[in-house]
């Protein structure tokens, strides 16, 4: 047997004060289904030995990561906003370019449109068009976000997006259902079972 | 003279009510200093035709786009949240692996941290860390949003990325100020100006 493929464990999990056992948690998981984990705060960054500043040294070493994976899982959840984490989608988009293959999820079964419509919107019928109350329209695709990050895990495979059930609609941001049922569909993916 | 290098114009604006003008405009600037602007509302898409879902075709049509260019210019100014667009943001990142030119703007010049603040923060002053209300980190590096973002075009160069001057630190979406400093840069990058 050859070493474990290796994924990229991207979401805003960095951002929650046990960043650090969630990490190890995915890491557990990943193991148990034949991978093997990265998250991005594996990274021993030590500005003060290299001159740069802390945020370009973690770029530069998520982009590295990026490139050495074979795939990745992306917590799609939304992050103080309508859509996902900033810098998980940056580093989608970045692995489609690569053209690797990626499993998201997200831990809100509602809509994009569902979410934006919160702040308030308007229905031009004549349209069939939702806008915000600054007049932008809303897109309108049931799709748990923007179409290029949605699209960009359809346009892979049908099964490499995991969104909840209707029982559940909205679980914690850290909630690992999502990161499972990945997992599952990577090990297919990637041939890891019998 | 060879063709003008093609830029891909990526931004919120196709939300705008008056998208057409803008991405209109935008191509007229281009051609003004040299290039040649890629719109995504340049793509006609027939979904009858195909047979494909609308969504999927836009998705692809700009994915062929983004690989065809020479370089884009990016609006990263702040959209429903305190980043940017969800889709810029997935185009931006595509780019970056495509190791292709990339100047960004934003039309508000205040940090990622001053506006995710505005929802409520706390400072743990021990770690030196500001929190939102859920008691997840926000990222302090004085930059316009998300360090993956901000350090992409920091990475490429200091003169990647334009922000407005104190004297108008918010500017509307569809200002094209810095759409014009970003083409300025660009013309240099290309050796456009003699």
């Amino acid at each position: 047997m050859g070493a474990p493929p290796k994924l990229y464990l991207a979401g805003p999990e960095v951002f929650l004060p046990n960043a650090l056992d969630i990490g190890r948690r995915k890491q557990e998981l990943c193991a148990e289904y034949g991978f093997e984990g990265l998250f991005p705060f594996d990274n021993e960054v030590d500005p003060g030995a290299q001159g740069e500043a802390i945020d370009r040294l973690i770029y530069r070493a998520n982009i590295a990561m990026l490139r050495a994976v074979d795939g990745g899982i992306f917590n799609l959840t939304p992050f103080r906003g309508p859509s996902a984490d900033a810098g998980t989608i940056f580093e989608l988009g970045f692995m489609m370019a690569l053209g690797k293959p990626a499993f998201g999820y997200t831990n809100d079964r509602a809509s994009y449109l569902e979410r934006a419509k919160g702040s308030g919107a308007v229905f031009d019928a004549g349209k069939a068009q939702w806008s915000d109350t600054a007049g932008r329209r809303i897109e309108n695709f049931e799709a748990i976000d923007n179409l290029m990050i949605a699209q960009a895990l359809g346009d892979q495979g049908s099964d490499h997006l995991v969104r909840p059930a209707g029982g559940s609609p909205h679980l914690p941001l850290d909630d690992l259902a999502g990161f499972r049922a990945c997992l599952d569909r990577a090990r297919r993916f990637f041939g890891l079972v019998g």
